[in-house]
């Protein structure tokens, strides 16, 4: 039996994100019919305003499922088995997608390389060069890295299969980026990007996106991977008036109505810069403890986390709990390779200073109460830069 | 633009059903760590007492996904491509379901019959005992047709499985039955219950179920259609730590734990027979107007939505529309065969005596409005049958 | 311990009405600081939209109160010790207001008449003409007597007034009438108008409302009534601001916020004949049952709530409980001297067909359960008239 | 029009307080009939475990009002125009408290002291030593002084009474005290305690509650101030059978009903010894900053709230106006003589470490932003405290 917490809890990991009581009140409208009417326009609506979101003009679909289950229909859509698909392995949710690949019976490849830079597009060239006889189909890749807080270069890395002259599909993990960062779905020629509601779309999770490029849909016509849930097609004939093959999750339907609603009031460019700004103050409270970044390369760091590393022989889940024994607050738990090394600080969705002031102030002393070692104060460093920024 | 339409909307559609405050409520909770330690309770805590809604010690798995969604994971954990299942052709929901099987790559056949009177389950038992070698890996119906409101008789069906001494899997449809009459998953050795969120257990689309016996589960083993998101395998070694292979769709879930507390305040006897209750006051009706019910045995009524046939020369969807502009209603259209002849009433969930008066209400105006030939005063006839039982 | 009542209640008091999900998600908003811009917007725009309600440019008062504050609020405001005040007795609230005048010192005269016809003009006219030395300070009547479903005609008691070319304050409780039928303060020259939140303006109960002419507004200067909470020109000088004297309810004007808009949103001309054509359908269904109509005068049937008598010897609250328990409604009790001869249907607010036709449903039930003497079919009578109106 | 800001308001001024997700989702419940079973239930529950609350088995009054209503009723109850009152002047609601007393036509008399120190328990001792006629009727004082943020002894004062000899009802504000800290209305004889929902019960505002003693009872006797709304002895009587005279605000009490639980859940000693720890923390902070804590009496420091006296020449509206501006935080104005001069911290109710940290770091960015003289790396004083203690 746990002690009772006063006060708000502070959700501190990389998504879900802080449930914003606007969402959580849409979210509890009376459920309607699926068939209606009304449901018709809130479809158009919605479907409309994601292509802002992912700034395109090609169809999105919105699946009741995790974003794990986008994953999957990116594939199965696309690709037949025995296929060959290279993963720019950057960090555990790139893993996790290989192997979501793997289980479907496509032919993996991994480029590794170090998950602290993130993905090397001349990397990608290279291989790619090499695929003469074009057995890649396609390359996936983790925009924003959620394991680690280190961002990929989609735009070069696009750049990198074009250099190389090579028809794969291109295709684009943007979990825990879209919404809180530039993303262009058209512009950069993604084929498919994969998406989920949990983090900067701030709802709760349960929906997973796909947006397809028009290559990505001509694919479907040769995919020989057997598929009927994750179903493009079908998908978008039924979209087309409005409706979903089959029934909706409508409530969180209900939610991504106000959250776009909510994105657009505050203006998308505001949003960006807004979770820059943070991931720089949160990034300055890291500096100011003496602590390690996990990302080595400034150009990559994520504005939406962080994660650091713990001093040699310190144990980061013991951390954790201590902190949410002690303060309430949810941080990020290390992943496969870094398990009990990182902690991640989220810093998404509907955030703002304070928030990530009682959230850096939680840290703090949560490294003072573990006896780990680091220089206090780390806070006012944040501050400093909230201030001056 | 729609007229403003006051007071509340009668969702009486055959699911999703009307959206509990207690529910809308407990779904708008924070969302929490879904790693952390309150999660882990609640998630044993659920899957402890769906054991109770399903009748089973057997495993339940929860996906976030719609019903349909759980219709996959049933057939993929279970079978390899051209595998032959038998789909007992009931109504609208099984065509469906059989069309899953087939995008996924099975061989499906057709029990036909009349789906005015339901699956004969001698035509089973013939079906499966000239099948000698075994051919058919899987029986698969709907125990209550939500598409027409015809019940079948699962345990006369495991009955008729066992008399052809046939080792076909058996699987069961229960989305528009389970919380709302009685199932028994285990008792009636069903392998593989298939079931969703948003009709009896009176929550928001978006969670798909399956429960699953200890031979379906070594099914598993030998099944060779891909499967990554609906891999029963991988979600219950998390569920065992009171984990999820992939983000839950945690807010549902809150949603469920209400749910289940409040069929448990009711008792799941009393759920069932108001269940019983309200069908028959429904009928009871529809035969005062002089109406045709659809289904056509007596023994197959079902308790939680009644098919009503529109005489001919009258458009059922026509009537629906009238009843949602004038009266806020929405009701079941007609769905494949019987488009345009049938409209369904769902009478189940959070329902009383007073919602399902005004729901005939809405019914009998409508048929008036609509000049569809009818005897007035069929809700006085469902007021007569409630008083008296 | 009482059992189990599943689905929704039906609150067919007359006041508070049902609540309507918008405004329980309104009201559960995050408190703001009530001193800050957020709520001084609020404030104004309240203040405004309210006029429209009550059809003044004359100032609105909003106290943190129940309407009963509100009938304080207008006797303080404007009265001294041992002035005469003529109530005009037309059902229990008249007379709970008159208590409340005796209770602060107020000479009170109840002007006796038929509770069941409403007040006299003619009569109001003959009195004041008798009191030609002008004792009479105010002039107080209940436009829609809640406790039995009468109307008063204001325009034709101010014309009465007007007529005896007396003086007199005229003072009007519309708790249960405002928002749901016409009212004109300023064209009906009323001097205080007092409401409520609960009944026509779909709100929880806990505000109370006082409109206010010029001259009521000038007898502030010499009523000598001790008066804090209640008085006016401190809440009047506060809200110039648009901030009040002490912490106002702010979460319940969150929904006042949100009922102005839902009102607008119909167009109050439609709200005024839903209410009009809901409450005939009412009368018929009683006329139908053969029961009594409390109210005797036909231009004075109420559009929100309807009084019926119940046969000799039939115990109306008896009648209550059992549609309470077995039928999960509330009706409205007999009040005063008519305990236990009458209930009453409240048919305001947030209420359409569908939720009067459950309503009436739930009376007919109760009727027969009972075994009250009535004709059946009632209910049908209702439909008929919402079908053919 | 106001900037878009995201994230969650800090609701730091001292009360109303930050609303519970618990207690949002509560008062959104649909209103009840308040003269029904479930509600009288309720009644007789809350009335009940409010005794703990104010640690007394003497009656207590729940008004729909704020909690200046309660001070009124207070008064109205158990004093006759032009009596004396004493009014212990710490503050500006000590102040106001008075103004009502003025307002309703009683003799008041302001015992002044110093604002900074709290009152003087030998003072009053003094002051009632020399009352040998026994004019004053009453002595009232607050408790916690919400507007500077000093305690007042009870217990001292009570004793300063009884040395006096002196029979003054003894009445206490504990707007901002009850429910935060300590308060033993039973042990300490006070004659009238007044409160008010918004502070540290948790609620949005909209309650005013009157703790009573017999001697306070049996003042009604006499009192002869007129009163109706505000009247004891109709509550009560209504109270004994769960009922209320006038529609009470139904959903703050189940709101109230929320807050009860929760408090008794953490424990009220837990409770209070979170509010001391947070306010240390606080003080830790303006002690940190170099600035000047208003209460110059460390025995009287507030669990509850914070005033920080501002440098000369620097406007605290000014850096309140900043801080909402820029850090989505609302910081309590300067009230009365201190206007422009003070601003306060509110740290009651719902609150954790980290939410005080978001505060504290918001008023240091504050400082820095607004250019106020002070040390900056006060909010790590306050970290340092929290870890220590």
């Amino acid at each position: 039996m746990e002690a009772y917490q006063s006060g708000r809890h502070f959700l501190q990991i990389p998504g879900p994100s802080n449930l914003p009581e606007r969402i959580a009140r849409a979210i509890s409208r009376s459920t309607i019919d699926h068939r209606g009417p009304e449901f018709v326009q809130l479809t158009h609506s919605l479907l409309e305003r994601l292509g802002t979101i992912f700034a395109t003009e090609n169809p999105i679909i919105v699946y009741p499922s995790s974003a794990r289950g986008a994953w999957e229909a990116a594939l199965v859509n696309t690709l037949s088995a025995g296929e060959h698909v290279l993963f720019c392995d950057s960090g555990h949710f790139a893993t996790l997608w290989s192997n979501v690949a793997n289980n479907l019976g496509l032919e993996v490849e991994r480029l590794t390389g170090d998950w602290r830079l993130g993905v090397d597009p001349s990397a990608v060239e290279a291989r790619l060069s090499e695929d003469r006889e074009g057995r890649i189909k396609a390359v996936a890749l983790v925009h924003n890295e959620t394991s680690t807080g280190v961002v990929n270069e989609i735009a070069a890395i696009r750049q990198a299969i074009d250099n190389a002259k090579h028809g794969a599909l291109f295709m684009v993990d943007v979990v825990s980026s879209v919404g809180s960062m530039p993303y262009l779905h058209d512009e950069w020629q993604v084929d498919v990007t994969v998406a989920g509601s949990q983090k900067g779309l701030m709802l709760p999770p349960g929906l997973g996106f796909t947006a397809i490029s028009s290559k990505a849909l001509a694919a479907t016509q040769t995919a020989q991977l057997p598929r009927s849930y994750w179903d493009w097609n079908a998908v978008l004939s039924f979209n087309e008036r409005g409706l979903f093959p089959y029934t909706p999750a409508t409530n969180l339907l209900f939610g991504l109505d106000e959250a776009l609603t909510m994105l657009f009031e505050e203006g998308l460019e505001s949003v960006f810069s807004r979770h820059k700004r943070l991931a720089s103050a949160a990034r300055a409270a890291v500096r100011g403890w003496d602590l390690t970044l996990y990302c080595l390369n400034q150009a990559a760091y994520s504005p939406t986390l962080t994660g650091v590393l713990m001093p040699d022989g310190h144990d980061a889940d013991a951390f954790r709990r201590t902190v949410l024994d002690r303060f309430n607050m949810s941080l990020g738990t290390g992943l496969g390779q870094v398990k009990g090394q990182l902690f991640r600080i989220g810093h998404l969705g509907d955030l703002n200073e304070l928030m990530l002031a009682g959230t850096l102030s939680g840290v703090e002393m949560g490294l003072q109460l573990c006896d780990i070692p680091h220089r206090p104060g780390g806070i006012t460093k944040a501050l400093d830069y909230l201030v001056r920024h």
